[in-house]
């Protein structure tokens, strides 16, 4: 058995995340004993049938068993959220007693998540929870498209509650785990990030709003004195515009990380330029998190219509964070 | 003489606008005849003999006579605001007069154009007073690069203000405006609209924001009634992505124009994908306005490093509009 693996968990059975996990286990490109699916072994048969399309042979799957009765592809649900919510835990479980390395998850839904009964705004929140890191060092999102990587400051929080949620105390905080990983998992000796403003134009030195001022140059100040080499507040659609210069034309990223203040801010470039090759990675767990950055996709589950390119990046990047 | 003309501006004498317009002029696209030039002259005579470029032997230049001695490049001055805007007065005056069809304006500084005594946040709410419609229709800024279009709903505003700067009645008012310009001056027949979320994942049913559900929806579903076609509200970063493979893999746009709730929501992504190619036009105006959408960048005044692409672009659509 080869030392390090990683775990994939099946996400919302209602979803796309059977399917992507067996076009992506399908498609060759990973040896499937450094990997362990973590899943309903009924609902993957299902899909299975459904889709003709068989886990490898040597795939080990630990089975999460449940009352599938009323799970139909398609159809959230308590019960798909309930099963969603075991496999996540289970995998948790497995990191946490150093039985794997990293893991992929596939998406899940909030809703079916909170219907369940199980209080989170978003996977990452469950992970923070079962990895034991909550209320310790914050885990951080952040967007990968190859060296074209975007961290959100505030995350799935109402647009109008962005500019009271960004505080200095917090920007420091993601940005020393964001450098740490930088550093650690990307092996990134020198990091070089850039700050979007919150505003226009990153508010015209005040005219247009003033978190620029009070809140986002004052923690970059303090990065800088703790020897991080991070730049802004810079307009986010020039910045952005330079970024994509460089990703369209094959060129190096002119930072290694791009700060935006809030969801689209950071989401809009990255998949407007890489919508199939964007991974969502977390960050300041103990464990390597990644995913596909898009979202359950009930509309079209069972079709066979589901894109795995992006779950197949985000096991890539999950095997190149966990040094293989 | 032709009968068709556009004007073009100066823009902040201490920013790129001429050495932009020496070029553009110079590109041989364009049939000197058909614009005036409206600039002083010992500015363009500057500019002319630091970068090697003379204007067109043909080119006619309406001269705005001003003590020019206070004018360095790259100094933001007011001295440099009232010219920017003496010139944009004259080009107005022209085009109220039916002397000129279209309006092409180099970049000013809203900064300069403050200390000069105007009181103005930008181009457009100049150009909205100048010629008559202030308190009337509103001007509208529209962003256009090739067939992908982009309008803001809410423009030059700090980012804390734009959810309570969203209402049903502006909405409608602004995508009326719109649809107008879409069908008249871009001879759409039936335009197709599609309307970008405020909060994240266009807010899940009011899990992460209600703006959508409170302002957006509602005044769709008004503009639905009076017979425009519109969709949304949609999650902003999935919405763009589907935009951008279009315009990347070289089809049709799947909606005529993407409504932005905000400034960087609209301008990321038009930027990141066509940086050079991106024009800021005004619609709702009695005159066709059309404008590179970027600054003066002061920064690189009189270098010869201007990029001119989108000036350029913004000629050729100006002679577009004006059904050349």
């Amino acid at each position: 058995m080869p030392e390090k693996r990683i775990a994939i968990t099946m996400g919302d059975p209602a979803g796309i995340g059977p399917e992507i996990i067996l076009k992506t286990l399908n498609c060759g490109d990973f040896d499937p004993r450094r990997i362990v699916l973590i899943a309903n072994t009924e609902i993957m048969s299902m899909y299975s049938d459904k889709l003709g399309l068989k886990l490898p042979s040597e795939q080990e799957i630990i089975d999460i068993p449940f009352d599938v009765s009323k799970i139909t592809p398609r159809v959230e649900s308590a019960q798909s959220g309930e099963l969603s919510y075991l496999a996540l835990e289970k995998a948790c479980a497995m990191a946490n007693s150093g039985q794997v390395n990293a893991i992929v998850t596939a998406p899940l839904s909030k809703n079916a998540i909170n219907k369940a009964g199980y209080k989170f705004s978003g996977q990452t929140e469950i992970l923070e929870k079962l990895t034991g890191k909550q209320g310790k060092n914050k885990a951080e999102m952040l967007f990968v498209a190859g060296d074209f990587k975007v961290m959100l400051l505030t995350r799935h929080i109402p647009f109008a509650d962005v500019s009271k949620s960004l505080n200095k105390e917090k920007i420091i905080e993601s940005v020393r785990v964001l450098h740490t990983s930088l550093r650690e998992d990307f092996k990134i000796e020198h990091p070089k990030i850039a700050l979007c403003g919150l505003n226009p134009h990153a508010g015209e030195g005040g005219l247009i709003g003033s978190e620029e001022i009070t809140v986002l140059i004052p923690a970059m100040n303090e990065l800088k004195e703790l020897g991080i080499d991070i730049e802004g507040a810079f307009p986010a659609d020039m910045l952005f515009a330079k970024a994509a210069r460089a990703y369209l034309n094959g060129q190096k990223q002119p930072y290694d990380c791009y700060l935006a203040c809030y969801h689209d801010q950071g989401l809009i470039p990255i998949k407007s330029l890489a919508v199939d090759k964007t991974v969502n990675t977390t960050i300041g767990l103990p464990v390597i998190r990644t995913s596909p950055a898009h979202g359950t996709a009930f509309d079209i589950a069972g079709s066979g219509k589901a894109d795995f390119n992006s779950m197949c990046e985000a096991v890539k990047l999950a095997f190149e964070l966990s040094g293989f």
